[in-house]
């Protein structure tokens, strides 16, 4: 059975028909306005009274980021997008000219759920994936099923506290694992690095035009894979953070793979390997069991598309 | 039906007949040798053999503190006990005269279980047990099924890393949960406070008989009843660490309650009522998402035979 | 000897003539612009001109925020005035009408010489000074002479760091003191307790006329006053990382006297039982040493003023 | 004037002749009881008339591990040998037969002070050491004087908590210093890594002869040498640990040099350069003020004979 996935952000949204296997048979796009949550669903709803011209399908998954009920039917709080224990799958079941089954999913849970049927954990039983973007999301799989907690918030990862007294995170408390693991933090200590130091980070400085401000993600990973000391270090202390998290992770759901999304691990080995080398450091018992294994996600920004139209089918 | 449960401890194990409703109907203990493994099936089996003379049993679930392998047939590694890849469940197979099936659950995880199934958890579907005793130990039941995790390991929450570079921990690591979160942690900072500050711990000290190094769990809790400043401190520091780091475990899995057992259980409110305030001052989204319960276990020192025995059965 | 002490703040000075015993016989003011050295130099002029038309001094103390040399000369750097690598006295001993010697101070340093001299540390040979403001300030007294380092840059207390990985500091590093232990930490923390947990906030809110972003200091010390819970919470965290804090700094240089300045002695012993408190659980070798009294300042805005003059006489 | 200083162990004394250069002319030593304080005074005079009989000297200076009176008569307390306010200095000048001033430095400022007048700090005039052995040890000069604080027991920079909730410290607080930054971090780190990653630790197991436990300081320093990529991280490690640490003492004192003194000293370069490396790293205001430089100590065991003797012509 085909199904369709949505993956919805803030000013547009991607909309796809996927195959059994994950793959995308046909995808379009629409913009939208986060304020307006009714035009959202008439987006939605276009979007899909187009594909499903040309494809037969039997459920459309809808992912959203936010606070999605246990149920599947509402998103409950969304950072944003202007919805409110908002009845998301109704209104947009309303307006679609078939009669499928419409369910609203987590995004990062969606996305975690593709690598685990369709990519890196296709293998596996035991899923973590962690997302390392503007913040770090993640997604639970316990023995095969999707952990969505009791009332549909589980697996808000990148919200556990690493440090004490830490870092404020943006969610107002302190130390939040996504202040010290997320491409925020990575950008962060390289803008911080080049006012405090510039001439150790004349090579970052130079390919962001001279502007410590302007220092973003891929210039650290391109400096990196040139070999630059600051930056392998910039590296190397974020994948120490990811790894470290990871195995505090893994004391509580010995999961057999983690898997790492986002934009960073553009820099593949250069982030994994610390990863990996501070995951074994601090993994409880190390020895006295088996270790998880640790691997980049293969899907990209599609993740949310084909995650959302599987666990729609399910 | 009817099953054994048997709570095997480092120098004795205690062996329950448990019927449907998780009571137990008989109950019988032996000695044994910690170093000595092939005495201790005996002394299970014997125990076993004993008790369905007079109860018709349809399994037996055998509670070892240790690594258990996740088709619960043996265990692992074992700090108390000289068992090492050891086939637990098969040797006591072989010794019992009734012909049905025996399974091996780590402790931790059959006490929590009794929790949920027949304790403070009847009625939830998604649980934590967080085991304070002389380290941290727990349990994690999601969707009402008990998480082992891919290698039976999962749920040593105890070695979540709390404080970055903190105290060393018996693991061999730094930092970890059981450290600032468990009996030992509450008994080492009362000793502590007794020695740098022994005029506000004259009261402690006068119940420890006068020796900081007698100072005991129960001496802090019945100090803290009588209104000791000290001792309500001492109560109120461990309650934080533990509502702060089930802060951390709600992010990850967002459960609807968390059973707090263990020896310091019999502080009541006084322990429960830090960790509830910890826990909502952590909780990332409060007022977003609804908050889970914390309350204290129902059963004793019992719940891993019933627990064992519950797992047994299904 | 009489003295002018001069007080140069970002937008305005203020200019007294001081007496051997502290007092301020006469002061004027004069507003500034930060961007405009050469205006502030003769604004400091103009001022002293007109004092000295009626009192006779013998020296002139210029009080400064920012790096000062170690041969009292010339400001290195500032954060809020454009002075770099600046010959502030030699400008304005040219500029004034008597010749007498011109020195320049860090205006922390003077606050605190004041406090030494003739306020809570007079009786005292080895003292530290804590200015709990906007940052944390501080100034060092060892047997009786000021501490200004090598370079000019000692008693940056603020920038001590008390927690690895902690609170980004406008100074570029994580972890600062003042970040914990400053009016600012306050009402961050004030802020977002009432973000997060706005029914525990009810009476700040109240005070700030219902908007978060609108808490102050002054609201806080009012509503801990009144006996509000979660004011006073915030009060004694704030003590308690001021007193951790000056245990440490004791154990470098065993002081007899730390004197707390700044806006939150308003608080009184709201404050101070808590820095106390504080200081003594973390002193080390408590019981085998004699403790450093912890006391509020006891001169306010003027001490700038009286212990920049004080200061150029010696 | 040449004077003697004596260096006073748990269970050995060494006295030596010291000429105003800094040079022992001679020397003994003399076994001792920790128990027995009358038996050591005994043979510090014991001693100390041996040398008279050949030398003139014009001064006594003891070093002594505890707390020293601020007036240099007497012990308040000792951690190793049985002294509590004891009044050493006289009980061994009634015993020597010169009639010339006897006076008691702590063991720690008086090996810092002989780097200073003598060793790696001769040339400056702020200068701070760190002794970084079974614990952390230290002086701290400040425009030439030795600050011994008000009570004596200034310089204890071992016990500055750089990590609140840290690993526990023989004095009874968390996060000192000296757990993070001494010789027993480094061998305890180095124990943990063979434990826990024994692959990893081949090298340093080898040299130790396959034991873990016998795992020293020398072990880890020959193992960086030869390029062991563990030994070399712990040494990074340890320097990193006094780096920060230096870097807030610095915010405080604003020296011109830091000596690091002790057996790890013998890493040389390996060690050195992470503690710059670090030390820059943290240093607040870096760019807006020189650096203090970092240089290993250039006396070894005789400096605690040196200083007492320097100090106690003064």
């Amino acid at each position: 059975m085909h199904a369709i996935g949505v993956d919805i952000g803030g000013t547009k949204i991607a909309v796809g028909v996927v195959d059994e296997s994950g793959r995308i048979l046909a995808k379009v796009r629409r913009e939208t306005t986060a304020d307006d949550v009714a035009s959202i669903d008439r987006a939605i709803a276009d979007a899909c009274n187009e594909l499903t011209q040309e494809h037969q399908v039997g459920a459309i998954g809808l992912a959203a980021a936010g606070f999605v009920s246990p149920d599947r039917t509402s998103v409950q709080f969304a950072p944003n997008i202007a919805w409110r224990e908002y009845p998301l799958a109704e209104r947009v079941a309303k307006l679609v000219e078939v009669d499928v089954p419409v369910v609203v999913e987590n995004d990062a849970n969606a996305a975690g759920w593709a690598e685990f049927r369709f990519g890196a954990g296709r293998a596996a039983t035991d899923m973590i994936m962690l997302t390392v973007g503007t913040g770090l999301g993640g997604a639970v799989v316990v023995d095969r099923e999707l952990v969505r907690g009791k009332w549909g918030v589980a697996a808000e990862v990148g919200h556990m506290r690493v440090v004490p007294g830490g870092h404020y995170c943006g969610c107002g408390h302190e130390g939040c694992w996504e202040q010290y693991a997320s491409g925020s933090a990575l950008v962060r200590d390289a803008r911080q690095a080049a006012i405090a130091q510039p001439a150790r980070a004349r090579h970052l400085l130079e390919l962001a035009g001279g502007d410590a401000e302007s220092i973003a993600g891929p210039h650290v990973t391109e400096a990196a894979q040139a070999g630059d000391p600051l930056a392998l270090e910039l590296l190397a202390t974020l994948g120490r953070w990811i790894g470290e998290g990871a195995a505090s992770v893994a004391a509580l759901l010995d999961p057999e793979l983690f898997v790492i999304g986002g934009g960073v691990g553009a820099a593949g080995d250069l982030l994994l390997l610390p990863v990996r080398k501070a995951y074994q450091a601090q993994l409880s018992a190390l020895g006295h069991r088996p270790e998880a294994q640790i691997e980049l996600a293969e899907h990209g920004n599609e993740a949310g598309i084909v995650g959302a139209a599987d666990l729609a089918r399910r």
